[in-house]
């Protein structure tokens, strides 16, 4: 069993061109030996974002805390608190904070081979 | 795109013998499209439990609110809102609320062929 904390992980800076005040902690990855999928955190600072973009797989995503938009194809969703949602692979989705504290949300992705 | 909150999704007893006070919610599953893992929501009520066992499958668990001892294998650990653990595959575990407000965390589990 691997045990630990939110505030014992760096945050790193999402790298991604156009991502403004975006970071990410990696929780649970491969290296603790999970093999199948991987545990993120995100928090976007207010008037952050993270931009469209698309990849081949998917997310599912849990809201922990503040509001932001996810955006998916053609649709805005607004998001808060106890919000989850299923995010398909190969589809353009990003994500912006309209509120005024850091939006935090859970966002795991699987490992393909 | 699929969101939704939990306070939509109907909470469903834990039937496992043994097994007090203990609630699960299926927040992501693949009737949603989700083909690689599903998201759990589980509450744990004040004095309740889930007890020892085992399975061939792992678990990523995030917890939300409230706490609780999770045990796992020859020992046990107090957790608590923002910790996060990994449960490897095939080893006995359990969860038990120890304080006096429901323990709430997130499981996610693989599906297997």
């Amino acid at each position: 069993m691997y045990h630990n904390n939110i505030n014992n992980v760096k945050k790193e800076k999402v790298e991604m061109e156009g991502a403004v005040g975006a970071w990410i902690q990696w929780l649970i990855t491969k290296e603790r030996g999970a093999a199948n999928y991987a545990m993120r955190l995100f928090t976007i600072e207010p008037d952050g974002k993270i931009p469209r973009h698309q990849h081949p797989w998917e997310h599912e995503i849990f809201v922990l805390e503040g509001t932001g938009i996810i955006g998916c194809c053609e649709e805005e969703k607004e998001v808060k608190e106890g919000d989850f949602l299923y995010i398909e692979p190969d589809v353009p989705h990003w994500y912006r904070n309209n509120g005024d504290k850091p939006w935090k949300f859970l966002c795991i992705i699987p490992y393909k081979d």
